[in-house]
């Protein structure tokens, strides 16, 4: 508060005639523009500044008002007012830097933008569910027999008791083969992505299913790997069209691949891992990212589970499983990987603190984990089935599939209805749709794949009167092709 | 429906207690695994095979159902279910992989040994004094505070607030000049150094002070940077040689460099910054690493603080002045180095929990961080001071250096005894030294280096009376070189 308290002392002598609110107004509105408060910046609460002003609390409420409206601030709830990130202000910071902050770097990494009253994002997970009170009362329990050893670095792998504890859980969930010594435990896939590069090499052609998890498609073209996007047919990646490419590794969801949902039938399963065993150094990444959450039938066990000749890196993660924030994702390496990983990287420290991993450690030893899950899934199924339900109008014209697992459906259009005018009519209507092309690496093929106007309904964070009120909307705005 | 009934005939005699669902969907499965039933097959309706075993005919459904989703299986409408064409199933592995661990893959990552009785460590720190009631206590009202949005994902450079509350402590006790939009904070430096090999490009000619920090090192080799040692004078790196090298990137300690304990001057500073704006691609890396601990004069201010071209990356961690295991770091970037970022790797997730990051933020931002570090700087100072009062005796035949600043003394001969001597002779009497040769890159120069005949002793890890004591020892051992 002080800054804007400084500033205002002089304008507080030199008070002018116009109104309060007015003066207010400008006065925040042309230090922003001077870069004097700069992005990010939280200003006074309206009841300090009025006090501190001696006017009317309503008369600052009003000035702020005007600015979130302009786009100046905006309000974050119980937080208070922050400088908004303006394209093509000029931030200067009085005190410190005078470099100029460019309007192209974004202080944040949040999109700005209106928000949707329905959003149907895939990715969006329920957090509500989650059993705050057992997380908080392990954390004490660990903090209040705390010494200075659980302060101390941990391994590089991550703790032992942890990694025992996941290839536990691994093997009764996922019928993945694994000892400890080959599990990996690092901050996020992100993370555990740029180790295996230190230990696959550089420059490694990799093939992707296309559509496919965009977010590790960018993180490979980070790592300028050669990406050979291969068509999905309804039993996921091609493998015929994967020989026809020189890729090493090949990248694939068979449990439930994002965003078509397929599931990988046991043969082409069985057809994958005879490629890989061609050549010395083939593996393939088997990314489990939502393989908890299947809601008919027994899970799918993991291709892991099948690879006799150690060619299968299992990678997972708890971010969608307990929470994003839980930056505590895990892979498997085969035998033969983990000394690679040994010699190129293996002593880089470990990104996971140690009080996390014995956290997370007792909240999947101790079963919370497992009835929490029991727990969503039953939340989730619930809502799957009830999205299923009321999308049973759009059969005429759609194909609905990706059904029975995950956090999301697809809808695709029988009538070829393009992707971009179904999310747009929905948008008008205040529903946020996701098109299948977000997805799609190769631009160009888009029209020619079996997904062409493809929407995704993610259903995660949405309850049951949302799903509804959303999908009555959408059935509104597209009741010209129903 | 012949050989299947057939089969399960003796199935039906020895049927075990596990769930019937469950025992028909394995046998089935390991039936078309041994290849007994063939590919082709036409497998019994499920009601019929209902009546035969006397189940329920939901159960044989959920059966047949999961085969299908895996693949084993496929349903024919209106005609039934049949075994799928899989390739190389007859491969597949027994239930767990019985491959053994070979002898060199390292369970834990823990060394084994004897531990000597007082180990000089310039690596280990004090966590004794940790106010680790002050940490549970920001811990739990966070954790009171809890909320679902406290579970989602941050931004991937880090909370805003903890960015900004960083970039003021950098100020005002570093001089760092930065705004939180240049702040990235990672879980770890080796995290950050990943980050800085995709910001920074790759094969990039790094020089480094010869000796230096082993760690940072091997993880540059372990990126196949191209190293050039630069020999050390007592201002530094020798920027003439650094000249004659084609190095893009300089990794320095200008505050107290490991492990000479060199200040790098002013004149210095300003030749290494001017080297840098010569070419358009050239950065200091500034491993800022335990300025924190400076016990005479005022902290000196970072290299950063003199940068106006904006060359230099300044990096930082708590690992030292907090505990290890709280795995945050951060580096400053300047600001052009921010958009590659973005550009580059802006988007990987962060690597740090949001809990811990709001904890650490509080630590810091309510003052917790400074009284520690003062407590901490007046332990260590006392230990240091009592250090150089034991070593007195070594004073003859030792240059006594690195002092005043940081964990560890350098004791270098004046006669050049060898340094594994003066370690072999420590080690008999329970007394662990470290060579200065353990941070040297280039073996072959040793010799050569006016750092022959060095030994570190830490002091961060040890109380006055163990150093005493220690120093005794060691005092013994050495008798005949005093």
């Amino acid at each position: 508060m002080n800054d804007l308290t400084i500033l205002f002392a002089d304008r507080k002598k030199t008070g002018i005639g116009k109104c309060l609110y007015q003066q207010i107004y400008e006065y925040i509105r042309d230090e922003i523009r001077k870069g004097k408060l700069p992005i990010g910046e939280k200003l006074p609460s309206t009841r300090s500044l009025a006090e501190y002003l001696q006017v009317a609390r309503s008369t600052v409420d009003a000035a702020y008002g005007q600015l979130v409206a302009e786009g100046y601030l905006e309000a974050r709830p119980c937080r208070g007012y922050f400088v908004s990130p303006v394209e093509g202000l000029l931030a200067i910071s009085p005190d410190v830097s005078d470099e100029k902050i460019p309007s192209d770097i974004v202080p944040g990494g949040k999109e700005e933008g209106t928000f949707p009253e329905y959003d149907f994002s895939p990715h969006a997970i329920s957090l509500k569910d989650f059993p705050f009170a057992t997380w908080k009362k392990i954390t004490k329990n660990i903090l209040v027999d705390a010494n200075s050893e659980m302060f101390a670095l941990g391994e590089p792998q991550g703790d032992y008791a942890l990694r025992e504890t996941i290839a536990r859980y691994l093997h009764s969930s996922r019928g993945v083969n694994c000892r400890p010594e080959q599990v990996i435990v690092g901050a996020g896939n992100d993370y555990l992505f740029m180790l295996l590069e230190k230990i696959l090499g550089r420059h490694v052609p990799i093939a992707m299913e296309e559509p496919t998890y965009k977010r590790a498609y960018r993180v490979f073209q980070s790592f300028a790997y050669e990406i050979q996007a291969i068509p999905m047919d309804e039993s996921g990646m091609d493998v015929e069209r994967l020989r026809e490419t020189k890729a090493r590794i090949a990248y694939v969801m068979p449990s439930h691949q994002y965003p078509t949902g397929v599931v990988m039938p046991i043969g082409r399963r069985m057809e994958l891992l005879k490629w890989a065993s061609e050549k010395e150094d083939r593996y393939i990444i088997e990314d489990d990212y939502d393989s908890e959450f299947r809601y008919r039938g027994k899970p799918i066990p993991a291709l892991q589970a099948q690879d006799a000749g150690g060619r299968v890196i299992y990678m997972g993660t708890f971010s969608k499983s307990i929470a994003p924030a839980i930056r505590v994702g895990y892979m498997v390496l085969p035998l033969r990987l983990v000394r690679t990983y040994q010699e190129s990287c293996g002593f880089y420290a470990s990104t996971v603190s140690r009080i996390d991993q014995r956290i997370l450690n007792e909240f999947i030893r101790d079963g919370y984990f497992e009835r929490y899950l029991n727990k969503m899934r039953k939340i989730y199924r619930g809502r799957h089935d009830f999205l299923l339900g009321e999308m049973a109008c759009f059969e005429k014209e759609f194909v609905i599939s990706g059904e029975n697992a995950g956090l999301h459906i697809l809808l695709t259009s029988r009538s070829q209805i393009p992707e971009k005018d179904l999310i747009g009519a929905a948008a008008g209507a205040g529903v946020k749709l996701y098109g299948i092309t977000e997805a799609c690496m190769e631009q160009a093929t888009q029209s020619h794949m079996p997904f062409a106007g493809t929407v995704l309904l993610g259903y995660g964070a949405l309850e049951e009167q949302e799903l509804k009120e959303g999908i009555g909307r959408i059935k509104k705005a597209w009741s010209a092709w129903l």
